[in-house]
C-alpha cells in the first residue's frame, strides 16, 4: 500500500486524510473515481468544512489479525451552515474463500437550514466480475406530501436518465437492499444496481467503472453540488424543526441498521465498539 | 360477452354491478382471480360500504367507434368509517397492431379515521404474452419518519416474501412506471414486475396468473384485511388533519397523472370528460 510513503514526522491527521484518499485495496479506475468526487466537493465546499477531527486510530484501523482494514473520513460543517458532515470511507476485507471485499463511500448529511437532498454514492466489490452500485439524492421531505419538491430536485433535473443509462449497462439488474428502512430512504431516481461481467473477461469491471459508472457518478455529484446544497432554499421555522427531527431518525436508523451490523462483523466487537463510538456523536443526537 | 345476459328489465345499478363482474375480456384464470378479489373485500367490508352510485353510462362505457370499453365501480364507505371509497375497474381496448389491452384494477381509499395502509391491484395486459403486475399496501404515513408504522405493516407481516417469490418467475424483471410521483407512492415492498413468457409457449400467461399470481394477490389482500383495515388504530386529532392533506394529495396526484392522462387516450375527449366529471368527486376534495 502506497501509505508507506507517508513520513513519520507527519501530522496525524493529515495523515489519516493522505490515507483515506489513498484508496489503496481498488483499482485503479475505482481510485480515481473516489478521489475526483471527493475533490469536487472539498473544491467546492472547502470553506464551508471544518477539518477532521476523529482520532488518529479511527481515520484508520484495521482488525487483530489484519484481514481488514479501513478509513473513515468526517468533516462538520461550520456552524450555522447548510452542511452538517460529509463521511467518506473506504474497507477492505479479505474474504476466506480468498479475494476480498472493498467499499468505498461517501455521503453526505446537510443541516436543518435547507431542505435540499443529501448526496449517497456507494461502491461494494465483492469479486472482480461483481459490483453494487448504490448512487442517489436521498429527500429529506415526504415526495408524496411534497410533490414541488419532487419536480425541483427528481423531475427538473433529468435525474431518471442517469438511472436508465446505468440500468443498460450488459450484466446490470436491480439490486435490492434486505434492509426496508434502507429501501424506504432512496429517492425514486436512485441508481441502486448489481453488475456483474463474469462472462465479459477480466479487465471489464474496470472499463465498466472507468467509462459508465465514473460520467454518471460526477454529473450525479455535479447536480447536487449545483442545484442542492449551493441553492439557497426559504426554510421557515416549523419546517426546521420537521427537518431537524426527520434527519435525526434517518441518521440514527443507519447508525443501528447499517454501520452497526457492519462494523462488529468486519473487525471485531473492539475495533468496532472504538469506532462507533467515536462517530456515534455525528449519528445520535 | 356475457353481459348479454342481463334482463333488460334490471335495475340499472345491478346491471353495472353485474358488468363489472364479467370481466368479459380476460383469460378465465385473470377473471377467477378478479372475481374472487372482489368478493373477498365485498364478503369482509359490505355492511359498511354504500352501493354504487355511479351513472350507468359510467359504471359501463365505450368509445365511438367500439373498440374500447370499459367498466367502473366504485363503494363510497358509510360515513363515518375507515372506509373513503373503493375502486375496481376494467379497460379493454383493440390496439391498432391487432390484439388488445386489458387493465383490471381494484384500489382501496381509507379514510382519516385510520392511518393503516391502502391496497392496490393492477394488472395490465398488452398481449397473451405481457403482463404489468402491481401489487401493493401503499403506505399513508412517511416510512423515513415512522419507522414503527414500517415495522407493523410491512415487516411484521412479511410482505417483502411475496414479492420474492413473484420476482423469480422466469420472465419476469421489475417494471418501473415512468411516474415519478407514483413510484414514489409504492411501499419498499410493493410487487411490480413485468412478465413475459414469449418463450414459453401458448396458455403459459394463464399458467402463471393461475399458479403464481392468484394466490399471492390472495394472501397480500388477507394481509390488507386482516391486519390493516380491520384493526383498529388510535388516530389523533393533529394526525388525522395530516392525514387528510396527505390522502388529498394522493388522490388528487392520482387523478391527474394517471387517470387524467389514459382516460382521454382511450376513450376520446368526450367520453373521458363525462368519465372523469363524474369521478372527479371521488379524487379531488
Amino acid at each position: 500500500s502506497s501509505s508507506s510513503s507517508a513520513s513519520p514526522h507527519m501530522d496525524p491527521h493529515d495523515e489519516g486524510r493522505k490515507k483515506f484518499k489513498d484508496f489503496p485495496y481498488v483499482s485503479p479506475p475505482h481510485r480515481d473515481l473516489m478521489v475526483d468526487l471527493v475533490s469536487m466537493v472539498e473544491n467546492r465546499l472547502d470553506s464551508q468544512l471544518l477539518p477532521c477531527t476523529l482520532p488518529p486510530d479511527v481515520q484508520y484501523y484495521q482488525n487483530e489479525s489484519g484481514s481488514a482494514s479501513a478509513s473513515l473520513h468526517i468533516r462538520s460543517g461550520h456552524k450555522p451552515s447548510k452542511i452538517d458532515f460529509i463521511l467518506g470511507s473506504w474497507i477492505h476485507s479479505e474474504l476466506p474463500t480468498g479475494g476480498a471485499l472493498n467499499i468505498t463511500s461517501l455521503s453526505t448529511y446537510l443541516s436543518p437550514w435547507t431542505d435540499a437532498p443529501n448526496f449517497l454514492l456507494e461502491l461494494i466489490q465483492s469479486s472482480p466480475t461483481l459490483l453494487v452500485l448504490i448512487l442517489d439524492l436521498p429527500p429529506r421531505k415526504d415526495l408524496v406530501l411534497y410533490p414541488d419538491y419532487l419536480q425541483t430536485f427528481y423531475e427538473d433535473t433529468q435525474l431518471d436518465t442517469r438511472r436508465q443509462v446505468l440500468e443498460k449497462i450488459p450484466g446490470a439488474r436491480s439490486y435490492i437492499s434486505s434492509s426496508l428502512y434502507i429501501r424506504s430512504l432512496v429517492s425514486p431516481t436512485a441508481i441502486t444496481v448489481r453488475i456483474e461481467t463474469e462472462a465479459s473477461g477480466p479487465g471489464r469491471m474496470e472499463e465498466v467503472i472507468k467509462n459508465n459508472i465514473d460520467p454518471i457518478a460526477k454529473e450525479v455529484l455535479g447536480i447536487w453540488l449545483d442545484q442542492c446544497v449551493c441553492v439557497d432554499r426559504a426554510v421557515e421555522e416549523t419546517e426546521r424543526a420537521d427537518l431537524e427531527r426527520r434527519d435525526g431518525l434517518v441518521k440514527s436508523k443507519t447508525f443501528e441498521v447499517d454501520l452497526g451490523s457492519s462494523f462488529p462483523r468486519l473487525f471485531g466487537p473492539e475495533v468496532a465498539n472504538r469506532v462507533l463510538g467515536s462517530i456515534r456523536e455525528y449519528f445520535i443526537v
